[in-house]
């Protein structure tokens, strides 16, 4: 196909905590076009059933191959866990999730052989986690804890705050007890809490942040496939899109990808 | 129609938090038979828009409407502040919400003439609460707070806890300074954090269940048009249903009703 490889990468979450995730992609492939979905009309997921999660999934992996993008990131830490296997034979580009970058780069980071985990609810009941770092290595220790208020302390920007710091604590304390020395942020929104987490857990413990990991992994499939992109003259074109209330992605992305969005256009995501 | 009187009730939410509602309409009319609808796959609709909020209403009265009902609660604060004027032409059944019923009740309450409403932040964006009160007493001073975090906190559990304290204390602090001798919880899981609400605001507050003032409005309107139900040997028929994870909603319905739920049913709202 004619420039094929100047298509956009597609990247898409729940709602707007897979933009920590195209952050990490536009400092890893910074020419590269994107467009982003989030479906902020469902979020979250994390609370969610498998088969609802897989629904939405399809529906957004349709809107993405319509918009003929040359790859898709699923930027959303439920829909890896619960939807990615579910859906790999349905499309035609290369699809990659943050769940298994995530794995290999904590399996590869810690010392001590004590991994902890934490996610959404849906996320951890999927024990995807566990189960791919004992593929890696069946010596592991793997201590999971879900995290429900975390998504909706990031969505209402309390990044920095004594609620935070408090229901912070809550989670965390098994997982230090655990003593883990590698802490797996297995939701795209966690980024954001970073600095809390870890105050809570300790500069000893190493946090993975599953975008950073997720976006070498992707480049590296470009190169691989000799899909980078072609035409370098031209400065990247970042699109955004969202289920509902586009204005509040623009604001969210201000913040996250240290940017202005001037635009970002709503999808009637259900009609896909 | 034959034994139109002892049709079911429609009682529905955008997730659990109408269950406290539906816990009001089966103490007051003890008789009914009442079917529940949960859209626990598109829950929370406080972050919505007013777009996205109509169609989904629509979609739950035609599910509702299939389902027979003599009458349907609009059991969401947020569904009630932004569709109902919008949809209630398209029913042939009295519907109604519960924002009027408790803007009366606070505004024959109130003896300072303060009056302060919680809810999500969509109910409050949608000034609806302030409208209302200043139509039947332009007079009365109104101060609205959005508690966004106050739903994922009862749907994870957390009635009474430090955490919600907290947050609590947070979004309550400006309406004590107020002096509001009144307060419209404006959403319906808020009754599940009552206790905490008035250990915050102070005992001489009045709180307004909106969910005990729909459940006296919705039993006038029966008497009124001659449909309270007729056949009263057998015992009133219950049933759930909702858009995703029905086992959850009979876990937090064995809370929120006291009574064992033994079943509810799935529903593929997106269709309807």
């Amino acid at each position: 196909m004619e420039n094929y490889s100047d298509a956009p990468i597609g990247v898409f979450d729940s709602g707007l905590g897979g933009l920590t995730v195209m952050r990490e992609i536009m400092r890893c492939l910074p020419d590269e076009n994107i467009i982003y979905f989030g479906d902020t009309a469902r979020v979250p997921y994390g609370s969610k059933s498998r088969d609802t999660i897989i629904h939405y999934v399809e529906q957004i992996l349709h809107y993405l191959e319509e918009q003929e993008v040359k790859a898709i990131v699923v930027a959303c830490g439920t829909a890896s866990a619960y939807a990615l296997e579910a859906v790999r034979h349905k499309v035609s580009v290369p699809i990659l999730g943050v769940v298994r970058p995530g794995v290999r780069a904590a399996a590869a980071i810690t010392k001590n052989g004590k991994i902890g985990v934490i996610g959404t609810e849906a996320s951890v009941k999927s024990g995807l986690y566990e189960s791919l770092l004992h593929k890696i290595n069946p010596e592991l220790k793997v201590c999971s804890v879900a995290c429900p208020l975390f998504v909706p302390l990031v969505e209402e920007g309390l990044w920095r705050d004594e609620i935070t710091t408090l229901v912070a604590k809550r989670y965390l304390t098994s997982l230090k007890e655990a003593g883990v020395d590698t802490l797996i942020m297995g939701c795209t929104h966690y980024p954001l809490l970073e600095e809390t987490i870890r105050e809570v857990m300790g500069s000893e413990v190493r946090l993975v942040n599953i975008g950073v990991e997720t976006a070498k992994v992707l480049s590296r499939i470009l190169s691989e496939r000799g899909i980078t992109k072609k035409t370098l003259d031209a400065p990247p074109v970042y699109r955004f899109s969202s289920s509902d209330a586009p204005e509040k992605l623009c604001r969210f992305g201000e913040y996250a990808l240290s940017m202005t969005i001037p635009e970002a256009v709503r999808i009637s995501i259900e009609d896909y």
